[in-house]
């Protein structure tokens, strides 16, 4: 037999894990429903003309590609491609559906693949959670997908984030006012740096690419508060974004302007913004901003849009950390026995009862003794177990055991199915 | 501007088919879990061993193959490919995770990728709906995998269908009766396609084959009801399963043998069946069976193994054509009108309030005239708009609109949200 195991960086989801993601998405695609964002699914693979020269160099040699099969393919020709994101796709969606109605909001939940080295925690595959809205302008909008964020934090159980909140054109502004206004990405990727190696660490930078010591401390005097010519409409913009938002219901507290927040996508244009855990070590769980070019690379005209996404697998990682995943990793509600082959038609009934009620339940398939398949049931952390004797069969009745306590009681079959109704 | 479109064979689900999609698969979920069958997923990609040879030439031909990347990886080399249906990475996961609890109920629900030619309506990516039992003998499990389809088109809101049921070993006997037990697999392709070619078409078939007249008179003698040695052991399993399937609630009527019942995959080893819809023209909507070998290939021992697909894409079709989809197209129960920049304060209340009660609420983005506003509401097919004018924001009431009836009242927003809570 061959050694069976799966490509670099590619992971199952077995069910007690997909139980509690389960849970988690679809909180979050509760959220996104009650903002209105309508749900979007776009296919695995694009034309790779569609993904290439939108993710900088270094994200166009992590695509997957894909070779062309079926009729007219050659063996080793290769014309489309794994998505590498959910916006470009978006992107393409809009350009390809001129009746969609605009603005246009949608939610987009799906994998996507990147080719990247594969870490600790880290995959090839996994699930982006995006809200996008196409065609509003800077406003409202904005202020949703920050709202959006907030609200689905809270409806996982989060309390302890920040959202931190800045512009792209007041980090133009400052460039300009450093003389560097041509070396603006340069300057950004190296601030976007700051909470991973400290104002050294990107002083450093900055002096490694160039930039001279004056330049360097007049960044600084300028992320620290001084002001800044040439940035006041991004800052009004900023304001209204911010009351927006407060008007929508998010805490005052939770919101806060970094001048240094940078978000590395080159595509941003206008707020940008991210969420990071007060105790949530490094790194942010989600992120976005306003880009109002990259849809227009598709349409050949200009439709501005900002957008938001979600860390799915960051936050199902620090959910597990902190024990905020609770409730049963089995879906089973009860797991009913089979006492002999005289008593199966009656274990039949009561499981197909539990079905029909709604509660999930299981029979069992292996048979063996009694203490066996409620063991089995209890390994797999199925709360109630029904036993149907002779005695019980006879009598038109259940015992019904909680497998946790140990407690028995012998009632009606309805009356089981109310009682395990109820609790679920 | 380049041409935008999408690779050959793929398409996009915009919102208003993703909402019925999405209530199409909840609604298959949930009886799945009813039944105790916990959720699974694997990648998109497996290793291309893991999946060639088990699908035939055919089907090996129509595999994607992914070029390898990252690190170490050369330009056109390849050592994986897109899974091609649920099954083969369902026997994967059995051999890498010896710890799970036998029986093994798994759902799953993913898209899978074949590069078949493309036919209207039919798609190079689809999502398979199957559920299996790993390691339970022919029984039980078999009747659970016809007992939940049963249920699941239930649910749907199927009454039409009929679920055909035969065994492979009854097959492997007519074989055997007519000398051609090393041609088994031949009669089986040939009899598969009664439904599309008829009898002449498959006696033809069997002509071109090789096969004598006699031995078609023959088998068609078999088919129709004459006793068939040898056939004894496999008839009994079909009672037993039958009669389970009874005992969980399946429909007398619903349940049909059907000794033409071949079902095309090679892997099959006992027990199969089909659905199909009497009025539902060529083919089925589901379709599964018991293959005892597959997973024995990936772990070395033999484990009993039964399994029923749900044709989705099929199923969502037959719902459209016969208006069984209901309900809203747009998520969204209420749109928050902005009268002017005074009330917007108001509007940004009251959307704010619909979303925390749970009522998916949006607010008009682009601004505009109320007039535009509300048919921008309606033609989204939302059912319900608040308009918010001077009035209104001074009483701290809203003006609540029913869009299909025109029927206006004036209430307070608890009110409001009272109202549109209930009616959801």
């Amino acid at each position: 037999m061959a050694d069976v195991h799966l490509p670099k960086g590619m992971r199952d989801i077995l069910p007690q894990q997909m139980i509690l993601r389960q849970r988690v998405i679809s909180t979050i695609q509760q959220v996104f429903l009650r903002y209105g964002f309508a749900p979007l699914e776009t296919p695995a693979m694009e034309r790779i003309e569609t993904l290439t020269g939108k993710y900088g160099d270094e994200g166009d040699k992590l695509i997957f590609r894909v070779l062309k099969r079926g009729e007219g393919g050659q063996q080793g020709e290769v014309d489309q491609a794994l998505r590498y994101d959910l916006t470009v796709p978006l992107a393409r969606v809009i350009a390809m559906n001129p009746q969609l109605p605009m603005p246009f909001k949608r939610s987009q939940v799906q994998p996507v693949w990147r080719a990247d080295r594969p870490q600790k925690g880290r995959f090839r595959e996994f699930y982006q959670c995006d809200v996008d809205t196409v065609g509003a302008p800077v406003g409202l909008a904005d202020a949703e997908c920050i709202a959006v964020v907030h609200d689905c934090l809270l409806a996982l159980g989060f309390t302890d984030f920040t959202i931190r909140l800045n512009h792209r054109r007041w980090l133009a502004a400052l460039a300009l006012a450093v003389n560097a206004a041509e070396r603006e990405g340069e300057l950004i990727v190296a601030i976007d740096k700051l909470d991973k190696i400290g104002r050294d660490g990107v002083s450093r930078e900055l002096l490694g690419r160039g930039f001279t010591q004056g330049q360097i401390d007049r960044v600084w005097e300028l992320l620290d508060g001084a002001p800044l010519a040439g940035s006041e409409q991004a800052l009004a913009e900023l304001d209204q974004v911010e009351a927006l938002a407060l008007a929508m219901g998010v805490d005052r507290q939770r919101l806060l302007r970094d001048r240094t927040l940078a978000r590395g996508l080159d595509y941003y244009t206008g707020p940008v913004f991210e969420t990071v855990l007060t105790d949530g070590g490094l790194g942010s769980v989600s992120g976005g901003g306003r880009y109002d070019g990259l849809i227009g690379m598709f349409c050949g005209r200009e439709i501005p849009a900002v957008g938001v996404s979600l860390g799915l697998e960051r936050l199902i990682v620090l959910m597990e950390e902190r024990g905020m995943l609770g409730g049963s990793s089995s879906a089973t509600r009860v797991w009913v026995t089979v006492f002999s082959d005289e008593t199966l038609p009656a274990s039949l009934a009561a499981v197909s009862a539990f079905r029909q009620a709604g509660v999930p339940a299981e029979i069992s398939l292996a048979g063996g003794k009694l203490g066996k398949q409620l063991k089995a049931a209890d390994s797999r952390g199925v709360p109630f177990a029904v036993v149907i004797g002779p005695d019980e069969a006879a009598a038109g009745t259940v015992k019904l055991k909680d497998l946790r306590s140990g407690e028995e009681q012998v009632l009606s079959l309805s009356l089981a199915i109310d009682q395990l109704g109820a609790a679920s």
